[in-house]
């Protein structure tokens, strides 16, 4: 829990206060007193002077009453030195700003660590350091050295770039786009994302978290946190560093490494977190939640005054999978009595090029009680009869409080500027084009499911764990083993309910024939020695045999290549094994993510992984629907649905089998990497059998 | 070819001129005379009248000189008589505003007829009717009812929307964008965007040409004429009703369809036209492509104030595939000599928080003279030190004829709203957001590589046709036939050169064995009669023999199932034919689009078609380098490249069958459809054997 006083405190001092307009103890100082914060302020500055006729204390002493939040805008040491004198005044939450900490390597980790040592022995929560600092509208606080202060609103934002935080702050001053709270969150050495994620899900004034990261540090934390804070209010996201030459330019900016994308959007996705792939489209998103509420429904209506931008409005909305709703015959009679005979009644409904204000009023009013839309898109383009900002005021009169999502875009600029603004101000987003605008509505629609759905987390492990497993890890890594072959790691899934192929182990031909004539059907072989991880290299695997006299025959053939081709090798036996046939091959496979842990992974086998990339992930512990998720997520999808007649595949045991190797991997954490390739995956009622698997192992 | 005086007119009346402020008649005719046009403007109106002291003339007859161009905002009928009158006086070149033609369906078609034959009869050219008419702004001509005019630029536009020209129009009005000519196409009777994609292609002015097109009638004119186009300039068209949601739209607004999306993408691909996705990609290209030259290498450098939009930059950098240049040991000795210890020598180059204009402009100096990039992204975010306006103007002094290709993103908006207009005007596009700077820069890169490469078109057909397919077409068509079955369509793909299993029929048993010991190794055998098409449905296909015995029994098998199943069938006999094995499995296609022509289509057969839509598409005639590139393009190339150690695929001989079902549509157009399934491709050197095929015919 963060302390209320870091948002609102009654009185705040400011360490470093400066009376020269070139430092930033001076736009520090001066946002504090200009953004009318009601409660102290206290600059302190052992030379003394002032700033807008307040005289700075030379000390902390000299200040006369107690300080509930600090604001740090001085060097290292002296942060470090000042946090016990400022506790000793009140001090519950501090703003570090000055730089010099981990950012510049060597020297400033060292102190960026007793900076973290004099905060816990002080109790006081920290924003920073090497930050842009902190802003809360509602409260009149701006405690940082923003250019601006914007607007009251609803929008939170953190941002661990302090940059981006200027530059968003400087779009919202000049777009007159309020926000909440405004926090830059520096080198994170307290407070963190995390933090703040928690306290801004229970902020009133806050109706959507924005955030810029490129490192999270507590994965699994990361998680359990998204999935309650998105329970409440939506989150979006933008994370930078996503590709490897994102990361390469990220690591020579803040000196770590971002983990795997693939994890991140893995742990987004689990987390019910939105992500945005742009600046433009945080704001975007931004906008849309902050003035609107989540569509009811789907299905989107588009009124416009001109063909050409609704058809691109279409084509987005089908492209990214928004459906166009269905004019009723009784909304198709009332647009009827209302529009010129020229009017298209279908959806886009065109009111024509010269529609004026009162025809968008009164289709719009139309529109708002027919229940088939849930949300509607009001395009205009400037044309001779158009009436911009009557229209505008035209569509808030007829939409607000629709219960239906109402998102704009007026096309132009010249004519339409004013417009916009009134529609902004009224609490309409408006796009300056109709694809963003539908964008914004399919992250509406996204989160809307995410709250419906809910985020349950997977069942975190807890059972007993079967005592066969660690004994098989114990001994292995006893014995130095980094790398878990067939046998071993087949005991390990099979006390996990997986199944395998029937298999005997043969010491002799003639145990291998009796073996097989039990079994019936086709068989394959396999050597087995503990120190044979590769078979096939050493002609220790043979397939599809299909009679006594080819099972006896490959019994010898195997042992004596072995033999030849890996002399020193302890030979078990030969392993007689069912021949899968009539399913089709998966891959199920998990590694750990330094940041998020296990990551499970999931695909159709062959080239659909090695060619075609068609796989998904997930962090483990994963619910049974996130496995069903996975399933259904993967492009091939159709052909384990029962393509073209196909019989469809037993589904059911793929989540099974996934939700068994999430439970395994928590577990175990001695298994650091998992790999079962091929899994074949018979019809429907009939299971799986995983034909091949191996492990990596570790001390945990 | 366009007369001149559509552009460049002496004189030009106006027939429906209107003193009256809301008439569109009175807007065409301020805007001809605001606009500074130095010829003479005749109004025409029956009632007289007056405009910015410009008197009317009660009729054609009255006008005292000749006329070059006629502007038509008068009703349908009043537009076709007057058009011999006015030809009659010199005119040349029409812009026909008025509606009511086509887009009102019935009547209005009636007059759109007799509008053609008027314009053809008096050799008058004519853009529109239904348009907002055309502006050229380096000719000072504005014969248009919008609502500025743009200043003179090097952007041609053209639009099948006239909303979408207000829209544009009203967007570089606003942001001070210069055009060179804007034309609204509206219905277009007469003047197409082919017409105007010549034209433009020769214009001094026009450095870019842009368009918005819902349909495109002359496809194979459109092909040609795009490879001619863009071989000189950059084309970049926004299609709208790409998708079936659009193309509904698309449809109730202009009553057209708008054919195939897979034809318009191919063929724009194939005539190096770009294609843009929204409203603002074709605004952000026409910016980049106008201002700046093409990138002379594919690498980008970028020169940033902080980390965290540079990290995004370099994101959509790999994500689009744009390299990041390497800094050399040259550049990094001097970017260490120009910047402060702590800032990044890598690329992203960041110049870090406090830069002020004259560390950009030092390190951009260092920029410019370095090979390894061939454009440069300079960014900035409004920190407390930095200086937008001072800084803009370093960018420009710095890099201005550097060769480069340069693009700013200057984030934020209050501060940095005076430095974007100073980098626009001195000729530097500026984007809101890093990422829409670099798919800029992709799309130049692309560009730069279309005029390299060139574009040539297929070999057109006009060699001497094979008699024998001709004949197999008559025949089959004068029975009435519409499909033609495997052995007519391997006759006729036989011709052409394309390879099929050895295979013989045999009308008996005996002549089956006798095939088949001739032959050697494995077998398949076949129905084979005109009046069976689903051989498979009649038992009468068989695989994989290996014996003599197995040869002679499945001939008994197959006759006697296929006289039970259809027993009205004539039975030719059975085909033996040789199993092709060891080689992957393709499709081949062919069908006619209507306004395209043949649509060639290419992908791995099975499930890679199936499920996967893994196919590609090009208009036919297609050169052999457009061949090659087909094969490259799908997904799963590196399957027939030679994934993980297999043997590669025979590529040249895909290629060659591409080419050959590319000749033989062009040469037939009575094959409307062509379906080759499967045709297995062995490996290298040893070519393809199409195993299946079918043609649906009709009389040409």
């Amino acid at each position: 829990m963060l302390p209320a006083e870091l948002f609102h405190p009654k009185s705040v001092a400011v360490l470093g206060a400066s009376r020269n307009p070139g430092k930033v103890g001076h736009g520090v100082f001066a946002n504090l007193v200009r953004s009318g914060f009601p409660g102290e302020v206290y600059g302190v500055n052992p030379a003394g002077g002032e700033v807008l006729g307040r005289s700075f204390y030379r000390d902390i002493g000299a200040i006369p009453g107690s300080v509930d939040l600090g604001v740090f805008v001085v060097p290292p040491p002296s942060v470090i030195e000042a946090i016990p004198l400022l506790a000793g005044k009140g001090m519950k939450a501090a703003i570090v700003i000055s730089a010099g900490f981990k950012e510049i390597g060597g020297e400033g980790a060292v102190l960026e660590r007793a900076l973290r040592e004099a905060l816990s022995a002080a109790s006081v929560r920290a924003v920073g350091p090497n930050c842009l600092g902190v802003i809360n509208t509602h409260a009149k606080l701006n405690a940082s050295f923003s250019a601006g202060t914007p607007l009251p609103g609803s929008i939170a934002f953190f941002s661990q770039s302090g940059a981006l935080c200027t530059a968003i702050l400087d779009w919202a001053v000049g777009a007159g786009i309020g926000f909440s709270k405004v926090v830059s969150l520096g080198n994170k050495a307290d407070i963190s994302e995390l933090d703040l994620m928690e306290y801004l899900s229970d902020d009133p004034e806050t109706r959507v978290i924005l955030g810029y990261v490129e490192s999270i540090d507590e994965g699994r934390r990361f998680l359990q946190t998204a999935r309650e804070v998105t329970s409440k209010k939506p989150v979006i996201l933008l994370k930078a560093g996503a590709t490897a030459a994102g990361a390469r330019a990220a690591s020579s900016h803040t000196g770590c490494l971002a983990g795997s994308d693939r994890a991140y959007s893995a742990a987004f996705r689990q987390g019910g977190i939105l992500r945005a792939e742009t600046v433009e489209e945080l704001c975007d998103l931004a906008l849309g939640f902050a003035m609107q509420p989540a569509p009811p429904a789907d299905q989107l209506l588009i009124v416009t005054n001109a063909g050409g931008p609704a058809i691109l409005a279409a084509d987005t909305a089908e492209r990214i999978g928004i459906p166009l709703a269905e004019v009723s015959p009784e909304l198709r009679g009332r647009l009827r009595a209302t529009l010129p005979p020229t009017a298209s009644l279908e959806n886009p409904v065109d009111i024509i090029g010269d529609a004026r204000a009162d025809r968008y009023r009164e289709v719009l009013k139309v529109v708002r009680d027919d229940p088939s839309a849930g949300s509607v898109l009001v395009l205009l383009t400037p044309q001779t009869m158009t009436e911009p900002e009557e229209t505008a005021r035209a569509v808030l009169s007829a939409l607000s409080g629709s219960g239906k999502t109402v998102l704009a875009s007026f096309l132009g600029e010249k004519s339409v500027r004013e417009a916009r603004t009134i529609l902004q101000n009224g609490g309409i987003p408006q796009y300056p084009g109709p694809e963003r605008a539908v964008r914004v509505l399919r992250a509406m629609i996204a989160y809307r499911r995410i709250r419906e759905v809910g985020q349950p987390g997977g069942e975190e492990p807890g059972g007993v764990l079967p005592a066969s497993v660690a004994a098989i890890l114990r001994d292995a890594l006893s014995r130095g083993m980094r790398t878990l072959g067939e046998e071993d790691s087949r005991g390990i899934l099979e006390s996990y309910g997986f199944r395998f192929p029937r298999h005997v182990l043969a010491r002799t031909s003639v145990e291998a024939v009796a073996a097989f004539e039990e079994m019936g059907g086709e068989a394959a072989m396999k050597i087995v020695s503990p120190e044979i991880l590769h078979k096939t290299e050493v002609g220790g695997v043979r397939l599809n045999l299909r009679s006594s006299e080819d099972v006896g025959r490959a019994f010898l053939e195997i042992t004596s290549s072995a033999r030849r081709m890996a002399p020193r090798a302890w030979i078990t036996g030969v392993s007689v094994q069912e021949m899968v046939t009539g399913g089709r091959e998966l891959i199920l496979g998990m590694n750990r993510d330094p940041q998020f842990g296990p990551l499970l992974m999931f695909g159709l086998g062959g080239i659909h992984v090695e060619v075609l990339q068609d796989v998904v992930f997930r962090v483990a512990p994963v619910s049974r629907r996130e496995a069903a998720e996975m399933v259904r997520e993967i492009r091939a999808y159709p052909l384990l649905a029962g393509f073209r007649g196909g019989e469809p595949a037993d589904e059911e045991s793929i989540v099974e089998a996934i939700l068994c190797i999430s439970r395994l991997s928590l577990d175990f954490p001695q298994i650091v990497e998992l790999d079962i390739n091929p899994v074949m995956v018979l019809p429907k009622g009939r299971g799986l059998r995983a034909i091949d698997c191996r492990m990596s192992i570790a001390e945990a």
